[in-house]
C-alpha cells in the first residue's frame, strides 16, 4: 500500500495511491499518525479500500502533497552511515550508530519550499531513506527489528552546516529548522518495495546529479539501527528514522557548494518516488 | 496558578492547586498540551476555576502525580549553562547556547521511578529550571520573548554519561531513555514566582546536598534563550526548554558518582515545589 496526504499545510488529509492514481480516503476518518500506527491502521485502511475501491474519489490534479505522515513525536537521524559520506567530510567511519535529532517542526511536503534561515548561508541537501516505525519499540532484537517497521519514506535531510558545525556543541541546531524535513510523496508499506537493502537513491542540484548511492553500502542498516536505537529511547508509532545520506553533499565538495535562492533539489529512491524543493530565502 | 495532573501514566487528567490543595478541574475538559497552550487555556481556565472555585472536587490522596504537561512536541536543552558546571565538567564556557534534544518519550511524572536502562552504568541527576512555551515562537526577540512563556517547571535532566560521552558522536543517547525527564510537581504562572533570575534550586541523593545553586549564576538567562532556540526552530506551545543544571553533578565528582538501585534523588526550586525519584533497576 502506498499512502501520502494531501491538502494546505496544517490541514492534509489522509489519500492512498492505487496503480499510480492518488484517492482521497478522508471518510476513512484518520490522519497517518501515532494512533493511526497504534491502533493497527495500516490493516483497517487496506480493508477499507478493498471495500471502497469502486467508489473512492480520485484527489484532483494538482492538490499540494503534504509530508507522508503525520508530525510525529521524533525524527531521529543517523549520522555518517555511508562509508564514502562520512570519508568526504573527513570523519572516521563510526563504529557505532552516531544519532541525533531533528525538530519535528522541521517536518513539510515533499514538494514543498525549502527557506534559507535568517543568516544562513550553507545550506546543504541529503537524500535519505526514512524508515516509519509501525509499534511501540524498546529493546527489539536485530531479528525482530523489521516487525516494528510500518514502512518507508524519500526524506531529505535539509542540514545548514553553519548552524550545524561552527555555533557551539551539537549538530541540532543545524537539522531543525522549519522546512528541513520535506517527507515523502508517499509512505510505501515493505511489501511495496524489493530488497531495501539494495535501494538506488539520488539527488540533483539544478538537473545535475550530486548524489548517486545506493541503501547496500549502509554501514549500520534497518534492522540494526532499529534494534539499537530502541536500547537508548522507546520508538513510537509513526516515529521517522532518516537512516543516513551517501556521497555527494555540498560540504564535502572542494571548495563546498551550498544552496542558494532558486536553486531547485530533485532527489528520489527506488520505489518511493521523486521529491522536488525550489530554494528560497526566508522573506 | 499552578497547574498539575494526576492519574495513571498515560491517563492523566488536569488539576488546579488553590493554596495548597489540588483540584480536579477535569470537568474543564482539556488537557495541557499544545492545542491548550495555543488557545488561550491558561486565561480560559483561570476563568473556569474563578466560576466553579467553590464546587471543584478535591484529589483524593495518595494519587500519582504525572508529569506538568502533557507530552510535548520538543523538550530542548542547554548544555553547560551555569560557569560551574561547565568548569566541574572539564569544559569550557560556552560562547552562545549549546543545544540538545530529549526524546519526549522520557517524560514522566515528578515522583515516578527513574530506571536505570539496560547496561548503563553511569546514570548521573541534573536539577534544572524548565520554561513551557505559551504560543508559537519563531524568530523571537529578547525584548519580546517573556511574552512567549506560559510558565515554569522543576526538571531532573537524568543523563547516562557512558551513553552521553562514550558512544559516539552526539548527547542525545543519554539523555532520551524512559523516565530520564520528570517533570514537575506543578507548572508555575509567572505571576506565581518572584524574580526568575534569581531562584535557588538544590537537589540531594540519599538526603545529602548535591547541587545548590541560584538561576542568577545562568550564563543564558530565559529572554536569551527563548529568542536565541527561535532562530534554530519553531518552538510550539507546550514545549518544554530546560535551561541547564549548576555544578554538583556526579560527572563532576573525583572520582565520578553515579546512581545506583534504591538510591532516593530528591530536588526542587524555589516556588516551584519538589519532586522525589527512587532508583531503580531495569527489570
Amino acid at each position: 500500500m502506498k499512502l501520502f496526504r494531501f491538502g494546505a499545510p496544517g490541514q492534509e488529509k489522509p489519500g492512498v495511491i492505487l496503480n499510480d492514481v492518488q484517492y482521497d480516503v478522508s471518510a476513512f476518518g484518520e490522519d497517518y499518525n501515532e494512533a493511526f500506527f497504534q491502533n493497527n491502521g495500516l490493516t483497517r485502511l487496506e480493508n477499507y479500500v478493498r471495500e471502497n475501491e469502486g467508489t473512492l474519489t480520485q484527489v484532483p490534479e494538482g492538490v499540494r502533497v503534504g509530508s507522508a505522515i503525520a508530525r510525529p513525536s521524533k525524527i531521529v537521524c543517523i549520522g555518517l552511515n555511508y562509508a564514502d559520506h562520512a570519508k568526504e567530510t573527513g570523519a572516521a567511519t563510526p563504529k557505532e550508530p552516531i544519532i541525533f535529532f531533528k525538530a519535528t517542526t522541521a517536518l513539510c511536503g515533499p514538494n514543498d519550499d525549502v527557506i534559507i534561515p535568517r543568516g544562513a548561508e550553507k545550506l546543504d541537501w541529503e537524500v535519505e531513506l526514512g524508515v516509519v516505525i509501525g509499534k511501540k519499540a524498546s529493546y527489539v532484537s536485530e531479528e525482530e527489528a523489521l516487525d516494528y517497521v510500518a514502512g518507508y519514506v524519500l526524506h531529505n535531510d535539509y542540514s545548514e552546516r553553519a548552524f550545524q558545525l561552527e555555533r557551539g556543541g551539537q549538530w541540532v541546531k543545524g537539522k531543525s529548522n522549519d522546512t528541513f524535513a520535506p517527507v515523502g510523496p508517499f509512505l510505501a508499506t515493505p511489501d511495496e518495495l524489493g530488497d531495501i537493502n539494495n535501494l538506488r537513491l539520488w539527488l540533483t542540484v539544478n538537473g545535475e546529479t550530486m548524489q548517486n548511492g545506493s541503501t547496500s553500502n549502509l554501514i549500520f542498516n534497518i534492522p540494526v539501527l532499529v534494534s539499537y536505537l530502541s536500547q537508548f529511547m522507546t520508538l513510537l508509532p509513526g516515529d521517522l528514522i532518516s537512516t543516513g545520506t551517501p556521497a555527494g553533499v555540498g560540504l564535502g565538495m572542494n571548495p563546498p557548494v551550498y544552496l542558494k535562492p532558486g536553486d531547485v533539489v530533485e532527489l528520489g529512491i527506488d520505489g518511493l518516488g521523486t521529491s522536488k524543493q525550489s530554494v528560497q530565502a526566508y522573506a
